[in-house]
């Protein structure tokens, strides 16, 4: 599926590519053109990836992609099928040559192509309050509406039958039909993802979207942030309490239930049918599986299997949690 | 006392009440008109309540509502001069009559009524920002001020010598004299109550208001929900930091100190002169007495006496905390 | 330096200040001029500060400031040069001398100074949203943008190469080049300080202000508040994520990379390198050292030293909370 939102500049010529990533083209491989990048496990024929890490092995052992960023080590590891660009920094390169498509995934300044919405085609098919503002590539289904002072930037797609709240600001979602995004949210921003650098930080492109789908409730002044390479997801039927932060890549199942001020960082996947208390935070890149009960205050810090209830910091399965803190029960 | 903001849409014949419950008119009950719907404390003759859990078998004994929606078991304990109406699931029963008296408390979309406060009755009266809208059923004190962007939606009730910072979005609520909000607060929406339902969770009606009492002071970023059945309540001369979240019914008492990032969930009752230190949690349906002071990033899951000090995760005698991390006081 | 913002309504006569402070002029104090209110490290001569506990002994003993206001065990531990104002109670007398210096920094309300940007000399310097609202006392360097709704209020000096988002409100604060300030954000407002008392509190000024230094970038939803007596500091190229807390008198170095939902109490010191995961809390008056690293989720109760890694609540070292949660890793 080629990217939704950003728009690609590619497709570019390996050479190109190698000279980008500083690597002499021993191959000489001039005519081939490369697409556009994906993650491993997306990616297709003629397309660019990275491998950074041990973790991916089993993917990158079957990934599609024609040329793929890595390192010495881990180059050995990939198909036949796919010529190994060998680098210093996976990351750092990676993220050179996702600029180089993506140069306008970069940056996150305030969206100056905004019109007031009675200047659009929306102002007859939407109901809409005071000073709402409308971005470029925006598209909104029949029987919405939009609160005061709330701006949709470019590249967001809104379902029928939503209602987002007033002092909202959205880009680069996809919002599917019945969802509504109260107050004060912003959604759609990039992550919180760099490489850390003394003197300046360098950020790298976030081409992720945000997909919130049916029936969902985002709590008022909640941040979902995009996702970098893959999206971040937010399941059908979800309901998120208000003043939640969704980092960037993390993906929520159905007809989950997440109370107030709850952190999920970046990359972590929540099953369906979980529910997570107030409070709770769940570290970065964890599996959380269907079913599960998080109590609130928790510190998630490992992967849960399905089915669990886990309580405490660090989390832990709840009856070991109780038991530990027996003296507590004894005394109420 | 009638609902101050909410629209009663009865009364009822009984005998529709009973339909809408699916509940066969045995008794014939005809011509008996339901004025209200009330919790089991306040609902008076006329009116009808609510009994769901054991644990307020000592209030239901003493209603003075004339009928009560609960189930087979707890039916008994209801005193003679109240009729049982006995469903399948109390909640969501009173749910679906609550909906009939007050159609209007269930979705908080936004407030359309709204006008730009320059063509309103406050143009002299009120010390105004530039784009300030004001709903319908809005009343504002002497000596107010109102910054810039903010929407005071419908049913708003401020007193005199206010303060209400920009960005700010209030509905449903009743402001004492001299308080402030503070920017960027968002006042007086429904609470995260719902019946959980897989593929659309099922929204109950919040017929409660916040009620905000003199001298208070409510930091920016906040959220404070309106109540379900009761009020949500901050005590006079009480203080909150920056992003807080306050969930519905709950009631902070008096002279109160609440440090920033601090959240309460639904129903807890916190004293006057409690100190509540930075991050702490507050579970749902919790008594918290006067004088209590919990510690920074504490998570409190049972109910606290009078007087008491608590720290920790689960929040305990602060004695006990410091012995259990006596290596740390070592260390120091 | 004077205070680059608020104005000074000295000097004052010290006959004055001693009647103001209820203070029996046995000295015939007559003809000094005061001429500023500064911390006991800062206050030059000719101008008053304040003492009120043993732990700032050693700065005491060196101030050169004229007089102090302190309490009887306090005022031997003055040297010659500083003459001794002896109160009851130390911070309520100082917060009315300060009042009595600066009216103007005790009250947040909604700046009324403010006007639509192209109505200003920015109209042609500036790229800029709809509806950006700019106070007195601004300055904004080149190449900048601002985004719609954005309120830029009295007292902010923006550098060169910055981009401040939407919805946000800016005051009392200095912003150098290259910063970013992301959307909601409200940055500058008075701290969480002030003297508790039944009925009324007793608001103190906060005649400090909110420095962000070069490269910075501060997260969606996140507040900074000015500080009381010194200044609120966020390093040079310094990351926060969305949704953080960083209250009155904190200072964070250079280089420091701060997750979501992280909050740091009152006049916290926070080093350079230093790593912070999300929800992690840090109380006040804390000094965490250079290279520190906190794990997500930690409370931070006792200061830390320079490249300690530490984790847990409360935060102890890292190896020491794994070692605890034994358990735990051998699940894994």
């Amino acid at each position: 599926m080629p990217n939704p939102f950003f728009k690609n500049f590619g497709p570019f010529k390996i050479s190109d590519i190698l000279t980008a990533l500083n690597i002499n083209n021993e191959n000489k491989l001039n005519s081939d053109e490369v697409i556009d990048i994906n993650d491993l496990f997306t990616a297709a024929r003629n397309e660019i990836t990275f491998f950074h890490s041990k973790k991916y092995i089993d993917i990158a052992k079957k990934t599609k992609a024609s040329f793929c960023i890595t390192n010495k080590i881990l180059k050995n590891e990939l198909p036949r099928t796919c010529i190994p660009l060998v680098v210093e920094n996976v990351l750092i390169s990676t993220s050179n040559i996702t600029a180089k498509f993506y140069p306008e995934a970069i940056n996150d300044n305030f969206d100056n192509s905004v019109k007031n919405i009675n200047q659009t085609k929306f102002n007859d098919k939407v109901k809409f309050g005071q000073n709402v503002l409308i971005g470029n590539n925006v598209s909104i289904g029949s029987n919405c509406q939009i609160g005061h002072n709330t701006i949709i930037e470019q590249n967001v797609s809104i379902g029928s039958n939503c209602s987002i709240g007033s002092n909202v600001i959205i880009r680069n979602t996809l919002i599917k039909d019945y969802a509504k995004i109260l107050d004060n949210c912003v959604v759609g921003k990039h992550g919180f993802g760099f490489f850390p650098s003394n003197n300046k930080n360098l950020r790298y492109p976030h081409i992720g979207i945000v997909l919130i789908e049916e029936n969902c409730e985002i709590g008022c002044g909640s941040t979902i942030d995009r996702g970098s390479m893959s999206n971040t997801v937010i399941g059908k039927n979800t309901y998120l309490d208000n003043q939640i932060h969704i980092a960037h890549n993390v993906k929520i199942g159905q007809n989950s239930i997440i109370a107030g001020q709850v952190g999920i960082a970046g990359s972590s996947i929540i099953g369906n049918n979980v529910k997570i208390g107030g409070q709770a935070g769940i570290s970065g890149h964890l599996k959380i599986g269907n079913n599960v009960e998080i109590g609130g205050g928790s510190g998630v810090i490992k992967d849960i299997p399905d089915n669990a209830k886990v309580m405490g910091y660090p989390a832990k399965n709840i009856r070991e949690f109780l038991r530990e803190n027996k003296w507590f029960i004894r005394q109420q």
